[in-house]
């Protein structure tokens, strides 16, 4: 049992695009699992867009990470000791660990994890919190209908791949958008979208909204959101009458605080504002925190699917924790190809 | 039997706020009903904001009006000579006549009046259009909770007095939005609001803001949106979480095609953006020509308010077709009180 571990803490606020210096690894004795407790070795750890929320002091759904604190996160890891009813050295759980090593947990904050029912990862993406969100969001505030037509960004992450695979199994035509040729092959080849559009040939939202209108002949009918800027800009003027737009994240304008202009985009308050009043659109943010009590029913509709291949799996993994935060970093640039973990074991 | 009418027509498309040279009064012959029409007589008609819209060439929920046609708007008048069943001369009804002293109509699109039910001009108002989207709009998206906080601007206006009224009517706190002391005090001493703001005595959103929080001490559970700009970007940050917008209109930004920035706000698309996301709102636009199966519903309910003095109704109106433009050009700079309407006979 070793009796270091180490953490990633917030050192400083970011102004724009987080940077290394933002970041401190620091090395803390092991803590001691209290009654209820557990102490868990961390094996993979999740990066996620909504960490980039909660380095700003803003106000948001959650308190933002004080200067100094771990940076939060979810990940899977092995039970090392317990002092907690029904957990035992040695099994596998998912928590909110956060960047860290190791970490004592609550274990009523935890999942125990089944390893043979798939790899312990797909809690941390298809299976877990980003799949989980877009299942939610597709189906409670989506209301897919064949015939209809969805686009989604950030297609080969694992909100959107699970977006579209779903939508596409219940007769939608999807169209993804990400960035760069290999992710579109992989949108198209390998997550079934019908056609993928690589938002990086396309300066502005004029041209994207170009290739999405012949993408999207029939207009669209769903926008899953999740990244703001050029691609709502596009997406807006496009959208049919009584279409639905769930939102779920804003990537494209996290790194501007999600208040400034958008440095990607001109899209005006009011260009934005008015296709929701002159097509009826029904747009609802929604966090899937809120939601828990839907999470069997997603897990008893979608694990089945992944376990037979009906809804692929692609992972893109760092090593070690001290290459976190330059992962988190190219994640919020779209560098990662798939879902974006850090195996720290 | 006078054989010419007149009616106003569209003599060229405004930029920005309408004037008087965008309208035409032109003489005709009035017009033979054909089979299964009437010849209507109109008494009184209707002006409202989305007219404005229709101003336009810019793609929305409905045609524009094309240069050299009558503007086009809802009225009430008396049957002259009828061709189509059910319909006798000396009926009351309401229909689509367009702002013009005669018109023939098809029986089908029009609703005969009874007037021991009430003043005939309650159909173009509080028991009409404006009365039947504010009540549709409230009841199925504001989905209002006894204890919450509505606000509402143009708040002595036919649509914002019925939501305000219908609103307090079910236990909520409401907080009017409107422009003068004398709306304020109308608003609140006629129209029951808690409390009403006068958007003229605040610059900006920020100052409006602080009014509204100190008249919302518990923020903001629904923001019924008819008028887009300083108003929206004051209320987006009170929002509560899981708030509801319905969007039925944008009246600040009309005059600007509902594209441009807005004279009155420095709102950006991200800071519209992000409250939806942040605070999981439920934003929905209307029109509520999509609804006509839910008018039997709301008359039921809301008729026997307004024959009971409990729903007030309280007119603005101008005298003759020639004062129409005058009165819209007004009605758009908010200087009616109450429901619109020009007297024709």
């Amino acid at each position: 049992m070793p009796d270091q571990m180490q953490h990633i803490t917030l050192a400083s606020r970011p102004k724009g695009a987080p940077t290394q210096d933002n970041f401190a690894m620091e090395t803390a004795p092991v803590p001691e699992p209290g009654a209820g407790e557990v102490l868990v070795r961390v094996h993979y750890m999740s990066l996620d867009p909504y960490m980039r929320g909660r380095m700003d002091d803003a106000k948001s759904y959650a308190a933002p990470v004080p200067i100094g604190g771990t940076m939060e996160g979810g990940g899977v890891g092995e039970v090392l000791t317990s002092n907690a009813d029904g957990f035992s050295p040695g099994d596998m759980v998912l928590g909110m660990f956060g960047w860290t090593t190791h970490a004592v947990a609550d274990a009523k904050t935890l999942r125990k994890l089944n390893p043979d029912l798939g790899p312990i990862t797909a809690a941390l993406g298809v299976l877990g919190m980003p799949g989980f969100t877009g299942w939610h969001g597709l189906m409670e505030y989506g209301r897919p209908k064949a015939g209809e037509t969805l686009v989604v960004a950030a297609a080969t992450g694992p909100v959107g791949s699970m977006v579209g695979q779903l939508a596409k199994s219940l007769g939608l035509r999807t169209v993804g958008i990400a960035g760069g040729p290999d992710k579109c092959t992989l949108a198209t080849d390998r997550f079934g979208f019908d056609a993928c559009i690589d938002h990086r040939a396309h300066a502005d939202a004029k041209s994207l909204r170009t290739a999405l209108k012949h993408a999207a002949p029939d207009g669209i009918d769903i926008y899953f959101e999740n990244v703001g800027g050029k691609v709502l800009e596009a997406v807006m003027p496009l959208m049919n009458p009584h279409g639905r737009i769930p939102v779920c994240g804003m990537i494209s304008w996290y790194n501007a605080g999600g208040l400034g202009a958008g440095a990607d985009t001109t899209l005006s308050a009011p260009a934005l504002w008015r296709p929701i009043l002159v097509n009826f659109l029904s747009v609802n943010g929604f966090i899937i925190s809120n939601h828990w009590d839907r999470l069997p029913a997603f897990l008893a509709e979608v694990a089945p699917k992944v376990l037979n291949g009906d809804i692929k799996v692609v992972e893109d993994i760092a090593e070690g924790l001290e290459n976190a935060p330059g992962a988190f970093i190219g994640l919020l640039d779209g560098k990662n190809v798939g879902k974006q973990l850090v195996k720290l074991i």
